[in-house]
């Protein structure tokens, strides 16, 4: 049982919390019984070391302590304390994971022929970007695309943003935005810029053949120079007086169109 | 010019991020630009006191500054430690008002026919009630209502969440839900739960009449009790691997399918 809050170990989890940590040590935290059991069920053999408070362990046996041994994983019991000083949010309701990082790659993306995929090319709300990513991965997307120039998807609060999807489809980070859309384009992957200036209207936008939404920065949209670059610039409709709809919420609608679901007459 | 962020205004003003404080004085806190706009554009009679530094009187001078003179409101130069100690938030771009309370009425509501409704049960986290309101106006539904059980819609964080569509269609709050659920039936307006317990998807769902979604609780959805009241489960079909999709992106995937298809007058 891990009892000492200001441990070497608990001192090195909760550096997790920094990008350059991040960065050096190729891992990130993962924290709260939903980001860990699917770190468990969907990426084993990138999960370090899992650490609970007895409770949780009682908790969440079937979800999480049973698989992580079944796999062979480390599981440490800590006090409550313990779990706290490691944790980046107040409440990590008991369970966090250290578990390595992971960066898609494009090519293995692009071979597995997708046919709907969301490129983020400038979104620094950490929010945003981890609620689009569980929007992807809840409307059936392929992959998610992620520019050099956006948030880091390993941050905790991207992670916590994510609901577990992080560990759901492959997400490619460090993006080149003009040379990702001339990929794109070479592999026949329409590009479709969401944005407010956009003249074709989400519900005549041709969502028939494979595509990928392109989404700019939550305050400025996308540049001129990009969007000229996409095949279309899609509008989500608004109808009543408000000006736009937040980046997270535009992606999702324009996500659930591909998918089939959110039908236009 | 106010110069002195310890004096009794700038208390009384920061003051009303507390809800007693709120309820007390019947007024609330609307910070940054797009907001404060929005209250002077469409809730002018209910603007008390606007306060500005120098440098944002300049920039929103034809959004914010000549708008309100127009208006007859008032306007407060201060110097950018004013508005900080008066802010909720870190960074409320040099502009803030203090806007009077309004709660709307389900009567004035129904007498007005409304197609499409929205309905927060149990919704307690400010960024998701703020977020649907956004998104049930961008969707061009006719009112939100709220619980009593329900964040206070007044509260900061809900405030910036709604970037300012909390001046463009009338919220009903304090609701009783068994009540409300009734009332609106007696009014011919359908009430679709949503919920990832819901046996009808939401492609197949009858959006055709006047309908009310109903959504409950972060955490634990809707009770059993409140789905049973209502004329359909509906759920948001999940295509990947992810559980669900959190109550604000659920909310507008639901309320843009009904925009797609309901006819507004």
């Amino acid at each position: 049982m891990l009892t000492n809050p200001n441990s070497d170990r608990v001192r090195s989890v909760r550096g997790l919390a920094q990008r350059p940590v991040r960065r050096r040590t190729g891992r990130f935290l993962v924290e709260g019984p939903q980001g860990v059991r699917e770190a468990v069920r969907y990426a084993a053999d990138r999960v370090v070391d899992i650490y609970l408070t007895p409770e949780a362990a009682a908790r969440y046996a079937a979800d999480i302590v049973d698989p992580a041994r079944a796999a062979g994983l480390w599981l440490h019991e800590a006090t409550p304390e313990v779990l706290a000083a490691m944790a980046d949010t107040d409440a990590p309701q008991g369970v966090l994971a250290v578990v390595e990082t992971h960066h898609g790659s494009l090519v293995e993306v692009l071979t597995a022929r997708p046919s709907l995929l969301v490129f983020l090319t400038h979104v620094r709300d950490p929010g945003n970007a981890g609620t689009v990513i569980r929007g992807a991965d809840a409307a059936g997307a392929d992959a998610v695309l992620v520019s050099s120039s956006s948030v880091d998807i390993h941050a905790p609060k991207v992670v916590r943003s994510t609901a577990g999807s992080l560990f759901h489809l492959p997400i490619v980070t460090g993006l080149d935005v003009e040379a990702t859309l001339t990929t794109l384009a070479a592999h026949g992957i329409r590009t479709l810029a969401a944005d407010g200036a956009g003249t074709t209207l989400l519900p005549d936008a041709d969502l028939t053949t494979a595509h990928c939404w392109v989404m700019g920065n939550e305050a400025w949209g996308l540049p001129q120079g990009i969007r000229a670059r996409c095949d279309d610039v899609v509008r989500v409709p608004i109808r009543g007086k408000a000006e736009s709809l937040n980046l997270a919420m535009a992606a999702t609608v324009c996500l659930y169109a591909s998918a089939g679901v959110v039908r236009f007459s």
